[in-house]
């Protein structure tokens, strides 16, 4: 039993960690997102700054990994409380921040013939491609974190039934 | 102590009556959103289900609505743990559907010069202010639930410290 009880916090502990490596390449990989094209004689940059979307994605997943580093050096037996509604903030977080880059990331890729946006990507594809991998890693901070939120839930929450 | 748990039952489920009304209310407001002009002799209709984050927005708010109804009649302290393991997965699924249609709705007010789509809230202000007021319905959604969770997490996960 005290055994399953170390191999469980291991694994918790491996699980943050991989969070932490999630969330910081998905930031290292968006903000090195740049291509330029030239469009009739004119240079053309495509960088994640000039998108909202990817900014706020860029910003939440760096503050995802920070906090997931911060997490593995709490003792989070005696702030278990503190750790768990923290885990919920961060998981909105990254959700959200995710979320609205694969919203824009949609548009970029398809285009939306109603409005009259046209899609941007078979302009600049190594730019689109690296944002792809960006949100692959951010969605994969989001199950994780989403993982470790119903863990807590499992563990700690006690249903009146046993 | 009755008195304050009787009144505490009965605020928790007024919130979930307030997340239901606005989840469903959100959900009213963008299938009712649209609009059509005429652009150069030609009629042209802004209507919710032609953008994906929109259709998202308004399939995730009408799952989150019908959740807040049963929620009200499942004998909560029963079905604790799975009630607020639920409870994450709607904040989530709500959280991405608003943060999703923000980040189109940004697009479509000011526009994205350097991808070259251009704002169209200048064209159908009326479809723009109903998705507007659909979004604010939406968040309000989301910050219930996340108060929800948060008051469940304190309520019922016991910190090792005391």
């Amino acid at each position: 039993m005290e055994k399953g009880k170390k191999a469980c916090t291991l694994l918790l502990g491996a699980l943050r960690l991989m969070s932490m490596a999630a969330t910081l390449s998905a930031t290292i990989v968006t903000i090195t997102s740049r291509e330029r094209v030239i469009v009739f004689n004119f240079p053309v940059d495509a960088k994640y700054h000039y998108t909202p979307s990817l900014k706020f994605f860029a910003i939440a997943n760096g503050i995802g990994s920070v906090y997931s580093l911060a997490v593995l050096f709490i003792p989070a037996t005696k702030l278990r409380r503190l750790v768990v509604a923290f885990d919920v903030v961060i998981t909105m977080l990254l959700t959200a921040s995710a979320s609205a880059a694969l919203a824009v990331g949609h548009v970029a890729r398809k285009g939306d013939s109603h409005a009259g946006w046209i899609p941007i990507c078979g302009q600049v594809p190594k730019f689109c491609d690296h944002v792809l991998a960006a949100l692959i890693l951010g969605f994969c901070g989001v199950f994780i974190y989403m993982f470790l939120l119903l863990h807590a839930i499992h563990t700690f929450i006690k249903p009146i039934l046993l």
